[in-house]
């Protein structure tokens, strides 16, 4: 076989991102969705997953895949997991992305609760605290864990005790974290954990996943708003004949077997953390050296994103900053906070140490070339 | 680059199916889903897709592309398309799609009526006409075009006069047939014309795309009951920037493109429906030789998808019949008739008449070996 690759861009995207080579030509096979291999695949991706959390089907947690970006995961996650009389929702939010479950509950008529943060600070536990003291009536409880926003990590294992101290369900948007900062779900006491086949775990886009500890999951029961997001009627299908119940993506999901494997190859979290990590820190001296500023402080600021503030010279345009960098192959990311211009540059996905320094050798070159001076 | 392919095996079913390997080569890039090519591709995608449905922006009619398979985008339009007070929808039904989106009505809430016939025959258009003048609250009509349950082909047109004489407006499941069934969408009459990647253009599986009126999709605004299948925000955000609201399936896309291409150097939808006719004309001759007799009348029964009976001797076994078939590399499909025992061969996807002189010399063998004799 012979094929003719362009060269792609690199993406310093939060997703979709730059995936091996391997990835990409797990997909180069038509299997039948019947077909036992294919079954066979995504029981293995099932499990994979279940690893990857620290969990396990003994100790009582599932995973279950759905179709769709990581919004349709996490819509299918508060659609099902609310249920329709008495549900009520505390939505914990500094960005973007926890707006955006906020909206899930407006669409669908669920009661919400919003706990509303500057995008560069945690949430108040305290606030967290009391207003679940106040409001028994609330039943769920959602956090971003890295919110793509500014690229915060946020507390999850200490929201997680606050909210089961008042015993209510936890659900976390782990979409650009999971697979590649450790989180042991039921440590984290975590009852529903949504992520995506294009992030951390350096698959390609087309589903998302959830990993659903087992009561949680059977509440789920008759809760639905929809066919096509019923998580409950998903898993149960997984279960009875390892089928989707509805045609599932499954080239993406071939990529994403191999993307497991190469995960694990890596040595699973550690290996990818300590990747991104690496990333990440040159990313940042580089960017400090160029003279840029980050717009979270360093102890909040995670190794999956980073957040830059836009430099003061006049010279600075973002529009020309970006596409000079994209003329030369490097993709990076606009900002999406509400207060403040920034752009965002990511740390995932197939790229190391060598891609990094690339990037901000290339940004030097353009900052010379628009005559901006940061120093 | 070195691959070493697996030789895969043929798929006679529905989708996903066989395509070629150009079409899967294409996913072996990463691209960004803000990137210029990537919002070109989906511009060329979505007109290609009017092209496909004789019809253009210019005579009001939009092309929309939503994450997920097939139900996802059904469900997108059934659920955005009906008002959320006084939406009343008429389900024509015969088959088990039908069926589907009657529940998709009960699971939304949205006031239904429902006329069902056995799974081999037409709808009646008496039935639709009285019902529709009986029923004045009506508001849309659906029916699938063909019925992937049974392979027939429903009479959208008829129908669509029908429809269009009570002034309702018209939506058409056409996954099984658009892009190997000439389908002008404006002489239908079709106001929601609904289909996926992996059907028909021989694109896998990872989203479905609808083809509506711009007056009917003008009025879906608001109705949405989720926000991942909100087809007039979709289409809004397709309209704004190019982009997709939530991350794409990038590589299904490309994909897809690759697939639109290759259908119009086939020859468009009249190149691509005299292959498949010509895939089935060879099909039934060499069953019906075999001693198989169909399910369907010849005049209802498609050229996509055919319905053949068990055979009626005793050492006739499906399991071991689909089995063998399957060990030989040869993927045929269970039935899904709910009175009547039958199993279905697919005749779409990158398949040629060689492939289905093979698949029936491979069904000879099976049956001389299970000890099976039709004659």
């Amino acid at each position: 076989m012979e094929t003719t690759l362009t060269k792609d861009k690199l993406l310093f995207t939060p997703g979709p991102l730059t995936t091996s080579m391997t990835v990409k030509q797990a997909m180069l096979r038509d299997l039948g969705s019947r077909d036992i291999e294919f079954i066979n695949t995504v029981k293995q991706v099932r499990n994979g997953l279940l690893v990857m959390g620290e969990v396990s089907q003994a100790q009582g947690y599932e995973a279950v895949l759905m179709q769709g970006s990581g919004t349709f995961g996490v819509e299918s996650v508060i659609s099902s997991a609310l249920p329709k009389v008495g549900g009520h929702l505390l939505v914990i939010i500094n960005g973007a992305y926890g707006d955006r479950i906020a909206k899930m509950a407006d669409v669908h008529g669920i009661t919400k609760t919003v706990l509303k943060y500057a995008e560069d600070e945690y949430p108040s536990l305290e606030d967290i605290d009391s207003t679940l003291q106040q409001n028994p009536s609330i039943t769920h409880a959602v956090v971003v864990h890295c919110e793509t926003t500014s690229g915060i990590f946020n507390p999850i294992k200490a929201i997680g005790e606050v909210v089961k101290k008042h015993g209510k369900t936890y659900i976390v948007d782990a979409m650009s974290s999971f697979g590649a900062v450790p989180t042991n779900i039921a440590a984290n006491q975590i009852d529903f954990l949504v992520s995506s086949s294009n992030k951390c775990i350096e698959g390609v886009p087309g589903f998302s996943f959830s990993i659903i500890q087992k009561d949680a999951l059977n509440a789920c029961k008759g809760n639905a708003r929809s066919l096509s997001l019923d998580l409950y009627a998903q898993w149960e299908g997984l279960e009875q004949n390892g089928q989707f119940r509805f045609t599932p993506p499954t080239h993406t999901i071939l990529a994403f077997w191999q993307a497991v494997q190469e995960h694990t190859a890596e040595g699973g979290v550690i290996g990818r953390s300590a990747r991104y990590q690496k990333n990440y820190n040159l990313l940042v001296a580089g960017m400090r050296d160029l003279g840029f500023k980050e717009y979270l402080s360093p102890e909040k600021q995670g190794y999956i994103i980073s957040s830059f503030l836009y430099p003061e010279d006049a010279n600075f345009d973002f529009k020309k900053f970006y596409e000079l960098l994209n003329s030369m192959d490097y993709v990076i990311y606009p900002g999406k906070l509400s207060q403040v211009d920034c752009f965002r540059i990511g740390n995932i996905g197939h790229i190391t140490e060598v891609d990094i320094r690339g990037l901000l050798g290339a940004i030097k070159d353009v900052l010379l070339e628009m005559g901006v001076s940061l120093k």
